[in-house]
């Protein structure tokens, strides 16, 4: 049976799962959820997710959500097919895998996610972007960026010299990101940068960067 | 080799892996970082989180940071040791544990560390609570246990009728928030109350909560 993701292109928590979906080679059926129409606050969809977010992911009777928990989970049942994204045949490497999984969420995440938010959705819904949260944020974003120019200046990737899931993680805002008026924040340091030129050039990326838009021509 | 823990019992996320190590009945040995003179800045510790925060584990060479990493972590290296945390025998019921855990880290923590931050620390560093913040979080908590009520008349606890890390990962903010004026955001929900009540009373959480104060006497 086919797997099933619900979700759009153009949202970063669909996308992050599309990518992985492609790094492991599968197959899968997207269904478009109408956010537009608030079809993700519908009772139909809220039955799939109570927080009424995209993605979804239907493994047959399996229902999934929340884009991190999908990944793991599609990166262990299908261990064996494409790139290995956890190494959990080492319990050391696979610990620090969860270490930097772990960063992404709390430390990246919620600084690059309120730049993004304004600068691009903000004006879709008719606001102006606060400059203040963008400011705030950028200040807050350049000290992790710090640290990862440290630690990929170590490493070829974030959690090892292998490509991983936080890795992966970070890929949709990212790409956001580089469209803004701050991507020298990445293209400054140059270890960020080389690792941004890497992992954003893998195929598994690229068949997905190509429907990820704002609205953009 | 005994597990070092670096950190302090009154912060939430040292608190976190000390229940887990508690759960998984391992000995550590608690090693203090200064947090008001700033230990955590320094050089020394830096070196084992660049991020300079609690808590760190050191497993002979491994070293981590994280606190949910870290738990994870444990939980699977000490599988045969305690409870079960993660029931990774089953690939379902992991995959569910893993949209939980994420449910916490994203959907839970960025709502409730705001309050118990307001209410606890802001007034231990001189600054009045931003009712504002409180408020806008305790709107958006009230949500989220709306979707934990339902979940929990459902399952006894989150990700299903087994306890986990998900539920595990909860307890030391709403152990603070629960000593606010707002706790009847959970004794108000039937199932949420019957849920914190049982998580709350396991032995290994009990030996935590003695020592998990911002200042009382």
């Amino acid at each position: 049976m086919a797997l099933k993701l619900h979700g759009l292109p153009m949202s970063t928590c669909t996308t992050r799962v599309m990518i992985c979906l492609h790094e492991k080679t599968l197959d899968f059926e997207l269904i478009p959820v109408d956010l537009f129409s608030q079809g993700n606050k519908q009772p139909p969809f809220l039955a799939k997710n109570p927080f009424g977010q995209v993605p979804v992911l239907e493994d047959g009777e399996l229902t999934l959500f929340e884009s991190r928990a999908i990944n793991e989970y599609l990166a262990e049942k299908f261990k064996e097919s494409g790139h290995d994204l956890l190494r959990s045949e080492n319990l050391n490497e696979s610990a620090i895998v969860k270490v930097w999984r772990e960063v992404e969420s709390h430390q990246y995440d919620p600084v690059i996610s309120p730049i993004v938010y304004q600068h691009f959705v903000a004006p879709l819904q008719g606001k102006a972007p606060d400059q203040k949260i963008i400011d705030e944020n950028l200040d807050k974003l350049a000290k992790v960026l710090d640290i990862y120019e440290a630690k990929l200046s170590e490493t070829k990737y974030l959690a090892g010299d292998f490509y991983t899931l936080p890795d992966l993680h970070h890929l949709p805002y990212t790409f956001y990101f580089m469209k803004t008026p701050w991507a020298s924040l990445i293209n400054d340091r140059a270890h960020v940068k080389a690792w941004w030129d890497d992992i954003s050039s893998r195929p598994a990326f690229e068949k997905v960067a190509q429907g990820m838009t704002f609205g953009e021509k």
